[in-house]
């Protein structure tokens, strides 16, 4: 089944405590749309500007990610961050922001687009998330990413969003935030009653936890020596997620669980290395290998 | 098979964000020794004062803990701790500790106690568990925690101790001290070439890990909503672990499994209230129910 989603991209250049690197390939919606194709057909809406790199155009192509919703303005810059990591790798600060062609992003869904049964609305601003489900035809599931800044900014956007929901990712610190506890537990229950039909809780080096009417449960990260750079593994954790579920074509209780392990997976390849540079070394079989080893890890 | 505890035992002034309660019975080798009572026949030994409540003796000896090895020092006041939880309920600050009798404990194990195949060294200086250790007659499985009071201040003794155990527990935090390195992956592996067969870190409300040659894995602590008082979790999840080790007879991988995933569930029910007060409310019916939740938690 197709999945839609609507993000950013960018150029990141990221400083860990052992390496530097510049002008490397970025945004929520690359990081997502490369784990969803593991499983699935993507189409990927976004903004760059002249200065991005055709190559990395021709290699989400290459991956069968449809990239005809890729707006390249003439003039524009792409997004870009420039962040660092501390030494637990877990906590970043970031040294720069440019918006960019970002700051007026205005996605246009094409008839195809709005087509689509399978939405993520990766982060952007709640008003931004509202206008693209506006504009689609009814998808069957629709799933949002959101971030402190709009929880802060936008509440009365984001509530009317979460209205409109079948699902919410969010990492936990944004989760405390919106629901003003320390307890994840309560949060998750809390968000619950905001709108979404299901929520998941990143929490980083800790897992995912999830929480619907019937169900809660917890997930840990699969735990890797390597970790090089954390950037995007929570998106490609949702483009795991998004993407075995489009596989699967529907998002049973059952589903829902594998497709969260699944991301888990994925999400732990990320951080090995820079960029998608992990992602890009592994095929399906290596992935189901470590999906399997996930599997009998939780066995007892 | 028996198991043999030996560690403190505290009478501790508890304040949370929301209550505080004053007096209550505490100590590592007590949360051990009731949370291991549930598999198996447990001896205590440890130190009080005289103001040590005899129907603490009493409650103990009714859930067929050995207390013999209980020394009530006449003039003396039982060790006291008062602590504080901040709002997260996971990090919390120590307002007073009174070592008391504890400053000069030094255990004296029984001809019945030096038999014991199975011994846990819970928190105490690495040089009263070397001697508690060379009392006793070669156990079959020793096991130990530590703390970063002694990481900081007894290296060589702990170096020491941790050539002769079998396992090693202790914190995440007093993991990466320890090994200063912020990645708990390496911290587990690093520890294991220092002695222990096998590691386990317990990361609190993210559960805990475990390491030895040919293993390592997480499993995430149980989501309950209703977290009152932290203290004693750790312990309740060592009692846990090497109570249903000594019940099973064996600490072949797949106990050991079991054993961490019972230990996470007995800490699960500690943290719901103050003291051994939710403890007391279960029985290993009810126990064994939450350890079904959480194995189908994990299985997809």
């Amino acid at each position: 089944m197709s999945l839609l989603v609507v993000g950013s991209i960018a150029l990141d250049d990221i400083e860990t405590p052992t390496t530097t690197r510049t002008n490397v390939l970025g945004g929520s919606s690359v990081f997502f749309s490369y784990a969803a194709s593991f499983f699935t057909d993507v189409q990927l809406v976004g903004v760059v500007g002249e200065d991005w790199p055709q190559e990395h155009t021709e290699m989400l192509e290459a991956r069968g990610i449809d990239t005809s919703g890729l707006d390249i303005q003439e003039g524009g810059k792409t997004f870009r961050w420039r962040g660092k990591y501390r030494t637990n790798m877990n906590d970043r600060d970031t040294l720069e922001v440019h918006l960019n062609v970002l700051e007026k992003f205005s996605p246009q869904l094409s008839e195809q687009a709005k087509r689509t049964p399978y939405l993520f609305l990766a982060n952007g601003s709640p008003q931004t998330q509202l206008d693209v489900l506006s504009q689609a035809g009814g998808p069957e599931l629709v799933v949002a990413d959101t971030m402190d800044l709009w929880i802060e900014t936008q509440r009365d956007e984001l509530n009317t969003l979460m209205k409109k929901l079948d699902g919410l990712v969010l990492n936990d610190s944004e989760a405390k935030l919106l629901c003003d506890t320390e307890n994840l537990v309560e949060a998750g229950q809390q968000i619950l009653k905001m709108g979404p039909k299901f929520v998941v809780l990143k929490k980083g080096e800790h897992g995912a936890m999830f929480f619907s009417e019937h169900e809660v449960y917890v997930l840990p990260a699969f735990p890797t020596p390597d970790v090089n750079d954390p950037t995007g593994a929570g998106d490609s954790f949702a483009g795991g997620m998004m993407g075995y579920l489009a596989e699967q074509k529907n998002y049973e209780p059952v589903t829902l669980k594998k497709a969260l392990a699944y991301g888990t997976v994925l999400a732990s390849y990320t951080v090995e290395d820079f960029s998608l540079d992990q992602l890009k070394k592994i095929n399906r079989n290596e992935l189901d290998s470590r999906f399997k080893a996930y599997q009998q890890m939780l066995t007892f």
